[in-house]
Formats: structure tokens, sequence, C-alpha cells
């Protein structure tokens, strides 16, 4: 087999194709090197699959969940395609050796695949690559006129950086095991390879600790995970390649330890789980030794439980207040010459380090916890920007970056893809200072996600941020990347993810009807606010007890219709649109128009949608001033100032955020009518504050 | 409270209705009785629930899931709403007594409910009552403008029959345990209380023995359920008040039996795994007593597995050529003066009866079971209809029905609810007769389905059968209940049942793409050909290996769009058609007239689509059709003669199955056209051959 392939590899013709040219072909993240032929492997019943070189046995339990997959993306069944001989397989998969049992940061991820018309080749030095190498084919299956086919490809690839993250905090709101299971088969799919699970917050304690119980019996509204689901979700993530790393964040954000345990606090109690969002002043007390007792043994507990080698101890965001209100802490920081609170945390960080570090553990920590006062072998993980991230691999600390990765933000995938772990100040960095740049972390914060609704705030985003992270840094095509994630995104609800299948049955309910083109016809265009606008411009401060049931919660957190329209406008107003985009715009625009009078009897009957009628009255105007402004355009008069004024106020008017939520296309109406006055009409809404 | 509640019962205003009368009110199936008041109680995060009188284990597990299920469809949050004292709680639930630990035929099923403005009060003489009462309260929960609300009633309700059960088929396609647990979840909700494990077949023997190893061995292809997987699955229908009763179809239907234990059949081995489907020559050896050995050895094991009373031995459709074939079998007729393969059979089910029944079990059977040789008390489970049921009684002997509720033939959900187990010559039988008739079963017979299709194949139609066996026999107002069965599965949705959600992907599969709209349109007025015709109009002989990918497989068995438009077809031709009315009909038949020009493109690029063109070509001409017939009918004018012969030709062609799905707007579209030349237009497709 392995003669005739490389034989026919021989007479096919592959296209040399760098990462910039950007082939259309769905592979997301790009590979780091891919040509591509002509011909293409047809994939039929008759499919099968064969393992030669290490008998993982990880890898042929991969093999099988990759046949279930590609089961599920054909419609085929499972009498069909099966694992054979490798000889007589139509993809042959070689591994020259099986990971380490525990998953070890920096192991060799590479790949190579081959696909020719008469079958495939997986390459790989270890099982890792050659899960991501199965990955990558499942992408590659299309369907054609003449049945399932991979196209013919020759694909070297590895990862750029070796940490990929992706960070769920199950603190805020409680997301149970099966949410997380099919989170970490989308990272599989797109090649992330850590879970940082952030288990405790002031909202919540989640982990079952045997050895102080009131942890999860007090701190956690009996939502937590036991010992043995922790262990059945860690060897989850191992088959598909991904470590589990836990953090459990001290000295602040931990007001839920403290209502089993008040005496690790720095203020008497009695504490409460805490309800609201934000930081609060509880902190663990620095100054006593039976604090770092009671840390000692639990790490110790554990670093038992979780095996992988890095440890998040948190470390951000304590402010100091109730520090500054215990005369014995002020009295500690004078005897023991303390300056401050940032040198009393350096003191408790290096307290809890050595303890870490005692159970065979390397700590991981935000950007505060960097002082010169710990050792180099830990990892800061840069909350704060790509500045701080520098600092630290200049001063010898390795890091990550997730500033620009906060898919709570709301930001469009676009922005998020924009960052760079190497970028900014990183770029100046020595090469062996920038090798300490381990890569990044998505982080999906928790206060306004339920185990509904959070598919869909972290994909298809966090495609784009895998891409980041994997592929070579040249590839930045942003066009290519919203239609690559798109397909990618299409994929992941094969896998269960319910970013794409969960948004019709919040609509439904949002409407109290099965009849929801009116609202879906808004909700397609709105976004949530972004940032931290939700909490801050909250009537009513938000709590943790408040349902997640409304439009905004339903709405995705980038509209792509919003975002296909600003591109038409770009197009009109550049005057390359056609007379089919013309009139495509025109229709949607009357759509946008109508909208109301269909919308308002709906909302008569809906409690959750009577809040976005006047965003729906926002939308119904900018329709007809969109409409109008074509107009003018194509009578090739400019509008005049009156009219133009009164819809440019409409406009802003549109623009203010309301019921939580912003309505995105008003910058591309405001384009539309500035260019109808023969104004100037600024940039497009793509390129602006999206 | 309970004096509050008494109190506040006497003032409201309840009007009295009957069953007839059909309330607009959202449940399936109707209550036996209920009166609606003006009131509504409001659910919000301060919802809680209380239960006093007997505290059985399973009831306060029901109501935890009771509050996940209100949970998932409000939105709430699981810091919401709570179990509490019964004295504080917004509902409050009543038990006399638990049900037994294995659940038996006939138990009480009965309860109240009684709704308030200001509380509800649920009470049931067992736990079985109470998880109906539950389930009623859930499909009461509605969305308003103040809020969700469930409206004031009082409910007294109990079954017409005490066995109301789903056949599923998992020898022909097996059924992975998550599939077969939503269903059983679905189940529940309307108030099904059988599940019918149709475990083995002659393409797939489904069940682990430790006794015979080699029948899920060689005899699954890998595609059994494990001890441990029944006795879970068992647990999880006891939890929701469903029984599950096994079936082990033998002498026939067993090929897969033969492949490990060829000793069992009437003809010499060696046998393999039957992939193709109908009635096969294999059947046991009824003459040798080695077989009743290995039965009675089976069957032990086997009524150990499954605690039910009641057990299923199958005995359909033996065509008896292994038996004719059969030297040693005849020779055996001969001497113990058996005339004919019948008898045959009804010494072989003798002998069967005496096993299970030694075993503690009450056998069931299929039609051909019932002879004079066999005891009263096993049960006669009717496939062949009313007639047979109801001689059945007549004898003395207990049936069900299941003639008229195949759910794999793809009829109608209105004419599954036409057939009744006391209609036709059910209904001449006396009242001692008449209990005989336990009630019946929908069944999903598997040759079509797989784990992705199989819940679309049962929902909702399967609510509709659900109905008739519980609700009071006047309950048929066939429009009622296609409002009620559209709600109730809209409300199937949030248990995770993908009968609603598994069509969009399968039709972006069958599209190749996300584009999907033109497949839709068409796909939403075509159903699967009816009965067997799949089968006996194949080209190729279908098998259990071909992928089920295709248009037929995602089309639902029936089309609610083609429904709606036979209904405006008989408004229009009754003359009661508003403009509004009319506006849409020529709106959707231009839809369907242009629907092939934006199709074809898509058709061009999948394999899948292909073979939908001639039908979507139909679709074309019949709205092109339609909308002409419309213009002649507005204008007052005849059609011509020539136009109309040609487009009922057309429709004629339309008429015909391709592809293996019909074309459901036809006869709509042959009374129009039949109108417009003024030609009687027979009767409306509503009430036809659907």
């Amino acid at each position: 087999m392995r003669t005739i392939f490389m034989l026919l590899m021989l007479c096919s013709v592959l296209t040399p194709m760098t990462a910039q040219q950007q082939p259309a072909v769905n592979l997301m993240p790009m590979p780091a090197n891919l040509q591509m032929g002509t011909g293409r492997l047809v994939i039929d019943p008759s499919f099968s699959i064969g393992i030669s070189g290490d008998s993982d046995p990880r890898l042929q339990r991969a093999v099988q969940r990759f046949l279930n997959d590609l089961r599920a993306q054909t419609g085929m069944l499972p009498l069909d395609m099966k694992v054979t001989e490798p000889s007589k397989a139509v993809l042959a998969i070689r591994t020259a050796r099986a990971n380490k049992d525990v998953l070890e940061l920096g192991e060799d991820e590479s790949y190579s695949l081959e696909v020719s018309s008469t079958g495939a080749k997986l390459d790989a030095p270890t099982t890792l690559g050659a899960l991501h190498g199965l990955q990558t084919f499942l992408q590659l299956v299309a369907t054609t006129s003449d049945g399932f086919v991979v196209p013919e490809v020759s694909i070297q690839d590895k990862p750029r950086f070796p940490w990929r993250g992706l960070l769920i905090d199950v603190g805020r709101h409680f997301i149970p095991m099966e949410v997380l299971k099919r989170n970490i088969d989308g990272m599989a799919a797109v090649k992330l390879n850590v879970l940082h699970w952030h288990l405790s917050e002031n909202q919540g304690f989640r982990v079952e600790s045997k050895k102080f119980p009131k942890l999860h019996e007090m701190g956690s509204d009996g939502l937590f995970y036991t010992q043995d689901e922790i262990r059945d979700l860690i060897a989850y993530a191992r088959e598909r390649g991904i470590r589990v790393m836990p953090e459990f964040d001290m000295p602040g954000h931990s007001t839920s330890w403290f209502v089993g345990y008040p005496e690790l606090a720095s203020a008497p109690g009695p504490y409460q789980i805490e309800r609201k969002w934000g930081v609060f002043d509880p902190a663990m007390d620095p100054t006593q030794e039976r604090t770092y007792k009671f840390l000692d043994d639990f790490l110790g507990e554990m670093a038992g439980q979780f095996p992988d080698r890095y440890f998040h101890i948190g470390g951000d965001e304590v402010n100091g207040k109730q520090w500054d209100a215990n005369p014995k802490i002020q009295e500690f920081k004078r005897s023991h010459g303390i300056k401050n609170n940032e040198e009393l945390q350096a003191y408790f960080n290096k307290r809890v380090q050595e303890i870490v570090s005692k159970h065979g553990k390397t700590m991981v920590g935000w950007d505060e916890i960097l002082r010169p006062e710990l050792p180099k072998n830990i990892v800061v993980q840069s909350w704060r920007g790509q500045e701080s991230l520098a600092a630290a691999a200049k001063q010898g600390y390795r890091g990550l970056l997730s500033n620009g990765y906060y898919v709570d933000l709301m930001w469009s995938a676009e922005r998020h893809y924009s960052f760079d772990p190497l970028g900014g100040a990183g770029a100046n960095l020595s090469p062996e200072e920038k090798k300490r740049v381990l890569g990044g972390e998505a982080c999906m914060w928790g206060e306004y996600v339920s185990p509904e609704n959070i598919d869909s705030r972290i994909w298809p985003r966090t495609a784009a941020i895998a891409e980041r992270l994997w592929s070579p840094q040249e590839v930045r095509d942003v066009n290519s990347m919203y239609q690559r994630m798109e397909k990618v995104g299409r994929r992941l609800d094969w896998l269960g993810l319910t970013h794409n299948s969960g948004y019709w049955p919040m609509l439904r309910r949002v409407a109290g009807s099965d009849d929801i083109s009116a609202l879906r016809a808004l909700a397609d265009v709105v976004e949530p606010v972004k940032d931290y606008n939700r909490g801050d411009q909250a009537a009513v401060e938000p709590t943790s007890a408040d349902p997640l049931n409304r439009v905004v919660d339903a709405a995705r957190p980038e509209s792509m219709t919003a975002r296909k329209f600003a591109d038409q406008v770009d197009k009109l107003l550049s005057g390359s649109a056609d007379a089919e985009t013309k009139a495509q715009m025109k229709s949607q625009l009357m759509l946008w128009r109508d909208n109301q009078t269909k919308l308002q009897p709906l909302a008569d009957q809906s409690f959750l949608l009577k809040e976005v009628v006047p965003i729906s009255q926002d939308l119904s105007s900018l329709g007809s001033a969109g409409l109008r402004a074509m107009e003018y355009l194509d009578s090739g008069q400019h509008a005049p100032t009156d009219w133009t004024t009164e819809q440019l106020g409409l406009v802003e008017q549109a623009k203010k955020p309301k019921s939580q939520v912003l309505l995105m296309i008003a910058p591309s109406i405001q384009r539309l009518i500035q260019a109808s006055a023969g104004q100037a009409t600024g940039s497009s809404s793509n390129q602006g504050n999206r």
C-alpha cells in the first residue's frame, strides 16, 4: 500500500500554496503547510481505516470516535465503515509512539496527511498528532454531485504554540458534566489542548472535598462535581488530547470557601454565598498559619485529583479592604516590613507556591502574581495584555495570553482574531523570550451563561482564537476566517454542541409561540451589549438567580446578518454592487421596515418579547431610512439636509443599548444616509468598534 | 393552606366543560374531566413545591425532574424554584401510597389537579397518578404578557385503558440507550405507560446473554445492550411510571439466534445475520426437545432480567418453508396428529407458554398465537385489527390493539387517531368483554429508522395515539387534536427529543450546504411513501447497511404545510376564504412555482439532492397550475378544457411516488384545477387517503 501510495502521489498534480493564499478549503485552524491537488477520494460505506506502528489503545478508541463522527456527518450507519488491516485500509494511520498517560506540555503534536483519489495516509510521531490529523480529515469531508469526498491534499501540520486553552468558569453558574463534555469535543475539533477549569468563585465552590466537606456542602448550593465526576472528565479530555488544569482562585474571589470555613477569611463571619457579580471584599487571611495549613491539606488533596503538572491558583483582583480593616493584619505587615497589600499578596503567593511545588505541581496565576519573589518556573496568565505578557517573558517567566480572548465580552471573532500572543510588545522579544510565550486561552467567564446558552458564547468564535494559537502567524485573512468559521461552526453541530440549535427554542420561549419569524428577524440583527456593560447598565443589579431567558441571552454575540449587510453597504458605496446585491439590500430593508407590525401582536402576548419592542421600532425606522437613502443614491440627488439630520438623529437613538442589546445595523444605515447626503461615510462598521 | 385553597376555589368561577367541547387548553392527552376558570397562577422564581402524605422516594425524584423540566421550559435556573414545606408551597402534592416497586398492570393512575391564582394542589391515590398530574401541570404552563402562568383549572383525570404502550424495534436497527431514554421521557410526557422492547429480529439479537453468549456475540454485529444497561433502562422507565416488556420473537423472525446456535433451527446452518427486510424462512425447530431446553434456560435468564409480569414471545409470521422441507418435522407432525403448520406453531406456543409461566410470567404474543390450546391468561396483541381483537375478547382472552398504530407506515396522525381499541367489532362487545381490551400500543418498526430520525417517526404522531388510549372515547375533534399535537410536540423539544431539531441538520447534509431554503420548501411538502411501499418500490432491494441520509429519511411522516394548504383550498372552494387567505395561497403557490430555479444549482453540487429534482420540477408545475387555477376562479370564467386536461395529467404524474417520497400538495392542486374548470372537486385531501 505504502509503495503504491507514494507512486500515486508522484503522479498527481499538487499545487503548492502558502498559508497567506488561504485556499478555499474548509479547515480551521489552517494547517502550517497545505498543498491541494485536483483529485478526490470518495467516502462511501466501503470506507475503512487501519492502524500500524504503535498500538496505543487511546488511538484505537479515537479511531472509533472518528468513525462515529464520520457516520454522523454522512448519515452512514454502524454497519458500514470499519477498522481493518492497514494494508487494505482506505485511510492508513501510522504513529511512532503513544504519549505519556498524563499529557505533558510541549509534546509533539505534528502530523502529516496525504490524500489521493485512491487512499489516504496519516503519519504522526505521537498519538496526539494522529488525533489532530483525524480532525483535519473530518473537516475535509465534503458533499459533491458524486458523493461524499475528501479533496486530494498534502498537509504537514504542527501547532505554533504548545498551550491552546479554553477557560470555563463554573463558579458563577454551575455547568453540568455533559455540557463540559460536548465542549471538550468542540475543543478537540479545533485542536485546542487545555481545558482550564475555573472551579471556585465567590458564587460557588464546585468540587467535592473529602478533607474539607463544608467547602462543597455549604459553598455550592448543591451544585458541584463529585471526585468521581472529576476523574471521569479528566479521562474524557485526555482521550481527546486535552489537558485539564484546575483553578482554585485565592486569596480573593473566595467567599464561597468562607461559608463553611469562615476562619480562613480576614474578617469574622458568618459568610453567605455571594449572589451578585463583581469584586468583593472577602479575602483569605495571609498572616495566619492556619490558612497555610488548610491550603496545604486542601491543595494536597486536589493535587491528587488533578494529574496535570500545572495548577492555577488565581491570584487576581484582591481589593485589600478586609486586610486594611483588620488590626492583626496591619500589625503583621508592620512587623514583617511589608509595605503594602501588593507585597502582602506576594508573601501569600510565595507561601502558596511553596505548597503547590511541594505537591509536585507548577503554579499558574493571573498577572498579579508576577513578583520577583517567585521562582522562574511559574506561569503567568495575562488578562492585562501583551505588554504585561512581554514584560514577564523578559523577566524570564513563561506566560499565556488571555487579554483579547474573553469571549464573555461579546466581541466579534474578527476582534479576537486580531490579538496575537506575540503581537504588540511581544513582537520585539528575542527568540528565547518568545519561546516563553506558551500560547493563550479563550476565557468563558460565567456571569451570564447557563447550560442552555454557554455553547453560543463559546462557539464558533473560539474557533477563530484556536486558529490564532495553532496556525502560522501569517494566517490572518479575516474574510477567509469568517467563511471557514461558519463551516466549522456547522460541523460542531454534529458533535451535539448547541450554539446553533439552541437559538430556536430560546426564541420560541421569548415569543411564547412557534411563530418566531418576526422575532428572528429582529434577533438576527442584535447583539448583547459589549464588555461589562450588561452589569454596569442594568436597571436592577443582576444576581446569579436571574433567569437567563431574555432576548439578550438568546442573541448571538456577533450578528452575521449585520456583518453581511455592512459588506453590501461597502460594495454599494464603493460602486461595486451589482443589481442583485442592490435588490437584496432593498428586500432586506423592507423586511426590517415592516417587521415591527408583525412583532407587536406577539409582544402583546409575551412579557419576554415586550421589552424589545423599542428596538423593534428602531429597526423599522432604520429600515425606512435605509430604503429612502438608497432611493436618493439611485436618483443621483443628494438627500435634503433636514431629512438627513433627522435620520442621523434616529440612528444615534438606535445606537443606544436598550434592554441590554445593540442594534447592529445602525452604523451601516448611518453610512447609507451620509452617502445619500453626499457626506463622508467614515469607515465600514466591519472595521469599527466591532 | 388547604383551607384557604378550598375557600378560593369556592370564590372562583369555574366553567364546566365536557370533553367534547375541547377547550382551548394545550393538554394532550385531554383529561377525563376539566373545568376552566378565569384566573391564573403566575410561575416565577419564587415557585415552590411541597409533598405530603406518603413520602415515596420515587415521587421525590420525580419532583426534582419536574423542577428541571420547568426550569428548561421557562429558562429559570437551579437557584430558583425549590422543594419546600407543603404548607408554604405554591404547588402542594399529596399522595396516599407508593406503587409497588415493580409496576403492575391496572394500578390506579388517577389524579386531581386544582389550580387557582394563589396556588395549586395535586392529589393522587398513588405516585403514578402524581406523576401524570405533574406532566399535566407542565403542559399548562404558558407565556403571557405578565409572565409565565398556569390557568385556573380543576381537573379530575384517569386513563380510559390501563395498557398504553410504545413498541420500539431495536432488532432491525440498533437504537442506543440515550435515544431510548429520551423517548421514555416523551412517553411519560403523554402518559404512555408501557415500553414494549422488541429485542430480537432476523437482523439482530440485542441482549447480552450470559448463558448463551453466542446470541449477542455472533448475532448483533456488536450492537447490543449489556445486562447492566438493561437494568439501567428498566429503572429509568420505572422512575417515570413506565413498565418495560421485552419481546423475543419466536419461532420465526429468529435468524440472528441461529448464527451462534444453528442447532435451534429447522434446517442445517450455517446462518448469517440477515441484511434484508421481510419474512424469511428460518424458524426454530418445534419438534426437538433441545429447543425447549434452550428456551427454558434462556427465558429463565431473561425472566430474571426483566421484572415485568408480562413477557412477549412474538409468534408472528412463520412462513413454514423450513418445516415443510424437513422430513423429521414432517414425521413429527404425522406421528403427533398435527395437521398443518398452524397447529405445529400452536404446539410450540403451548410449550413456550408453559416455560414462560414456569418462570413466573404471563405470555403475550401477536394475533397468530391465539389458539384454544392456550390458557385464558395470555394476552394477544393484534396487528390484524379490531375484528381479531374483539374475537379474542369474546373467547375470553385479553388483548391489545396495534393495528392502526404502526407509525412506521407513515400515516397521518388523523388516521392513527381514528382507530379505537373498542371501535369496529369492539363496539359490540359486552361490558365484560370490553374490559378484556386492555388498550393498545404504537409500533415503531425499525427498517428505516436510525438514531438520527427515529424520534421524527415516533413524534409527535404518537401523542395522538396516546390521547386515544388515555382520553374519553368522545374526545375526537381532529382539528383540536392537530393544534394540541403541535404544541405538545414543541414541548417535547425541551426533553431533548429531536423530531423537530433533527430536521435541519439532515436537510443541510442533503444540500451539502447551509443554504437550505429551497430544499426546505420542497421537503416541507413531501412525505415518505406509505405502508410498505418503500421496500416494495425500491429499485435496488434495501438492506440494513443502507445509509439513511436521503430526503425520504429527513422528510416528516406528515406534511403540516400540505395539510394547511388543503385547509385553505377547502375554505376557498366553500367560499369562506378571506382576502388574506387568498393572498397567502397565491404567495405560497408562487414560492412553489419558483422553487426549482433556486434548488437546481444546489442539486448540481449534491448527490443526495439530485434525486429529488424531478419532484422539485413537479412542485414548480403544480405551483404554476394552482396559480392559474386561482386566476380562473377569480375571474369567474371556467378554465378551458384543454388546459384542464393537460394540468390534471400533470397532477397525476406528480402524484406518483418518486425517490420514495410523495408530493402532498397534488390533491389540493387537483381540486383547484377541477374547481376552476367547474368540475366536481371530490373530497378534501384531509379526509382522503391521508
